[in-house]
């Protein structure tokens, strides 16, 4: 690992040999993820690539430039408001491959099923996530099957990697935000998560909130064509808006600062979430991007979103600056700011 | 699905729908496994990649031959004699692409942690891959961690994909295999399955087996670098060398005839074998190649072989013929002849 390559920096009080066992909030997306990922990941494997801390890796391949992206999804419930676990999988790797900028073409599927699951419940998983795919217009190119016995995995979890190619002149990076951009997001937040709660709490119908899953591909390539000075692109799912704002704030170097007022978020969603007792800035999204970009691109961008299903009640939801580096703000409603921090631990375990 | 495009055709007797529940046997490697490939996901994913059955995709990008592949590792114990999963999922993965006739260069890693996994164990886990990925010559360039609560996993699992490049004038597939090829295989067989049980059974300092887990990407370049006229190359890993050779047989529609007295096998293995009531030809395999040539680059690929630590022991051990399309026949020790099936179920569960 070079200290002098700018990548992504985490200041973490807690080192992770505090801890001598793999606690649930290692895998929430926060600031405990964070210190894994940096302390034994990027110390044991960290190169060039990784250290970027991307959605992805951008490599160099035979003079292309070529994004290369993996998730496991074990998301619990498999099947909830608004999709399923396969369907997940495919857009969650495909919208990690559009945040490269990258156009999604190939994608792997690594499946490990418990035995007993219902091959009625495969066939449906396995069929939305076909349909995903086509929705998305990649294909699934290679895949590998595991079974493990009863009791030694939770009915099914997915792996689906991707790999996506880079037109010339597309310079995405966690890195790259810089004073004076705008932040802007395709729609309402808090969505994926909140369904997921619901479906655990038996409320599905009565908060009727859906997942928001969805692949933004076809609209991300519509706005890197339109627009030449977007800079970032980030897809906020685990730890929700407020801890992607966080990794770009502490890797771009960059103070940001939302509007409250500015953050789109429906009514259902904000009544469950006080119900539960949640922040939706914290809540899963898997249909959403976050859009770093020169302000005046903003109004483009804005137009451009809103031509697509999944970015009818697009916002600019707030600017980047010089002051605060490392931080994010949030201007609340009453005109007062308060410091957004990265979640610590663990709020909503298995959400994707 | 294009029924004219040549590619794997297995002719299950037994439709998968007479499950209605997956079963150990549909991650086994063997007929049941192929049937839930090729009714279920062949049948919603299918397309000109996936349809071939190769160990990995071999995919059209911007003008180069790029090998796109994926592994989920499972196996208990997750710590064995001669290994780890993490090595192992660094290995499986370099060996896949390499069986793609491709130079592997950049792997994912997608974890699935149990809670309470001991640190340690996840760190000592990292260090083996970092070292298996520094053997094999490929860097790690994304990764992705889920944990989830205690039982809803077994310690960790593990996926790996990975991305290597095919040179020009390479073209290996499980359909190029013809009448007069020679079978060569690196080295002894069965080693990893028979490691994996004697550590189940608490045999592993009686029996002294130790996994054969090798990246053998380096001795697959040398081959292909020497010889020409090499036509597939198969990995034989779940379902051991009777599931590859049966596969291939079928992909190819050609017979293949191997010999008993020339496949090698330690003398440890076969007396475990004997214990346990395994018979080697199904064992897996994780550090051995099977390579299809055609039968005058025998020797010149048997002397590369032996230039590699992990081909010290290569021996030539069948032949390929008109005769018997689809079918594996072995010659016994004592002259005569017997049809080497596909597993049907599952032998062993969990070995990779």
């Amino acid at each position: 690992m070079n200290p002098e390559k700018p990548g992504y920096q985490l200041s973490c009080p807690v080192p992770y040999t505090d801890y001598d066992q793999v606690m649930l909030a290692h895998g929430g997306g926060g600031k405990i993820s964070q210190q894994i990922i940096q302390k034994l990941f990027f110390t044991h494997f960290g190169n060039e690539y990784l250290n970027l801390a991307h959605d992805g890796a951008i490599l160099p391949l035979n003079g292309s430039r070529v994004a290369f992206s993996t998730d496991s999804y074990v998301v619990q419930p498999i099947f909830f408001a608004g999709g399923n676990i396969g369907e997940l999988a495919i857009n969650g790797t495909v919208n990690d491959l559009a945040c490269c900028g990258a156009k999604p073409l190939f994608i792997s599927v690594g499946f490990i099923l418990e035995e007993g699951l219902l091959i009625k419940d495969l066939e449906q998983i396995v069929q939305s996530m076909s349909i995903a795919a086509q929705n998305a217009g990649v294909k699934i190119v290679t895949g590998d099957t595991k079974v493990v016995e009863k009791g030694s995995c939770d009915k099914i979890f997915i792996n689906t990697s991707g790999i996506g190619i880079i037109k010339e002149g597309i310079d995405i990076s966690p890195i790259n935000c810089r004073p004076g951009d705008v932040i802007i997001i395709n729609g309402k937040i808090a969505e994926h998560g909140m369904a997921i709660l619901s479906a655990r709490k038996g409320l599905q119908f009565e908060t009727g909130i859906k997942s928001d899953t969805a692949a933004l591909n076809h609209m991300v390539e519509a706005i890197l064509d339109n627009s030449r000075e977007v800079h970032v692109l980030r897809d906020p799912t685990r730890g929700g808006l407020a801890s992607s704002l966080n990794e770009i704030a502490q890797s771009s170097g960059v103070g940001l600062t939302i509007e409250e007022e500015l953050i789109p978020v429906s009514e259902e969603v904000r009544g469950a979430c006080e119900l539960f007792g949640f922040d939706p800035l914290y809540v899963a999204n898997e249909g959403k991007i976050l859009v770093f970009a020169a302000k005046k691109e903003a109004e483009k961008i804005l137009e451009t979103m809103k031509m697509f299903d999944c970015g009818k009640e697009a916002a600019l939801i707030g600017y980047v600056s010089e002051q605060h580096p490392g931080r994010v703000r949030l201007k609340t409603s009453i005109g007062s700011h308060r410091i957004v921090d990265m979640i610590s631990g663990e709020q909503l375990p298995r959400i994707c």
